[in-house]
């Protein structure tokens, strides 16, 4: 695999049917959030509900699926092993992330099934035709943009704060992709999930089940996992919490079950 | 206590400060939904922080605070001994309820501190003045109007479903006798969320602290508990998930801080 690293990367291994990603720690490395969306989004994270009862998953058999701000490309993977979706585009603003993206479907031989395009979501309904993906994930931005900024133009910057997109555009750019009866699915900061529930509803992407995630079972949750429905009809399931941490770096079984050993920090 | 019981009542001791209430099973009984609220109200639900860490609670000391939709006055009566509030007030829509509520606040020697008010949500604007008080409290019907109602004027239909009063009617009269800066507290069901955001953001009512209930820890949250603040500064603190239940008929150490040994249903 030598011939995709570049100077300055790491090849992460993601203990999922043998895939592997390329990371490069200066630019930013996914943490367990990419990892929590990847299985919500597959309806595998407990908060969908099992054996029938509940909802159905966001990413159903041979749905078409686009990933916004995708960064190394970790949510598409990902998705590959999870789902049976048809096709994955991942896009990503920065050019050489989508770069080192593409390296990573290439070593793991998903050009079939994943494209990664380099591309703006507030551009996106010049990218896209209206209607023609079944689902949207997105591990955005969670921070706006002014707070305490030192360098707004690093990579870091752009991928932590809402310097090239906001919440707003993100939304728009789904509704635009997204079916009517499409699922944007999506992780982010609670302390935003007023903004967030208000501004999805103005884009009738209806909140139909969310789950919160905790380090610990007595911690406030750092993380809320988002599965909207484009004109859904308002019943929101809120599924059980899920708690990462039983003790520092030993993960409880519901992240066990599902992250299984692979690697990733807390974002 | 033998002449303040009606025929149908029963006399429940609220394992608190020697505090008791009346209650008619064949109207409504109060749930463990109200107990939370009065916690959550006091700050003292583990949603708001401890040792000063946090946000602060919402009734403070020498409040003034309206409790809305109050049945049996259980969330006034509880909030006097949790709360340094100086005045409460609970207002009812059906007389017989708020009759037999006047009557538990005068077997408690409260009538200083609380005083029940026969009267309707929907016309708080003619009964109270604009910004008179400092915080209020609601544990409204959770359920729409029309779903599925045998008899829509059964005192249990009222406390259960919005007869009477919709959450929006609810919002609007919290808005309009709060003053800028204070605390609306409700108790509600999770699939309403977006709804309720959504209303209480037109109404300026901005959530500042939300905390979900769950029966058991790998189950599905029922209740929410949501805090606003008129015209607040848009910032969601989440706390701790409140897991009521370790086994059947055992109440986690968390619920046990709360609840003392009390009584209550689920609601």
């Amino acid at each position: 695999m030598k011939q995709y690293l570049k100077e300055n990367e790491v090849l992460c291994d993601l203990q999922n049917n043998g895939l592997q990603i390329l990371q490069s720690p200066e630019r930013f490395c996914f943490g367990i959030d990419a990892v929590l969306l990847a299985a919500f989004a597959a309806g595998q994270s407990g908060a969908h509900g099992k054996d029938g009862r509940g909802v159905p998953a966001p990413v159903t058999e041979n749905a078409r699926v686009l990933d916004l701000c995708t960064g190394t490309g970790i949510v598409p993977i990902l998705l590959s092993a999870r789902t049976k979706a048809a096709h994955l585009t991942g896009l990503e603003i920065q050019e050489d992330s989508a770069e080192m993206a593409r390296r990573s479907v290439a070593l793991n031989g998903l050009q079939d099934r994943i494209e990664i395009v380099t591309g703006d979501v507030r551009g996106l309904s010049q990218i896209c035709e209206k209607g023609s993906y079944d689902a949207v994930t997105c591990n955005p931005p969670y921070m706006p943009a002014g707070a305490g900024l030192q360098n707004p133009e690093s990579p870091l910057a752009i991928a932590r704060h809402e310097v090239l997109c906001s919440f707003e555009e993100i939304a728009a750019g789904a509704a635009h992709v997204l079916k009517p009866g499409g699922h944007l699915c999506l992780v982010h900061r609670p302390f935003r999930l007023p903004e967030l529930m208000d501004t999805l509803k103005r884009y009738k992407l209806e909140p139909k089940c969310m789950q919160l995630v905790s380090p610990y079972a007595d911690r406030e949750p750092n993380l809320v996992l988002l599965d909207c429905v484009l004109q859904g009809r308002p019943y929101l399931r809120v599924g059980p919490q899920l708690v990462v941490y039983d003790s520092p770096g030993h993960y409880t079984k519901m992240t066990q079950e599902i992250y299984g050993d692979g690697p990733g920090q807390d974002g």
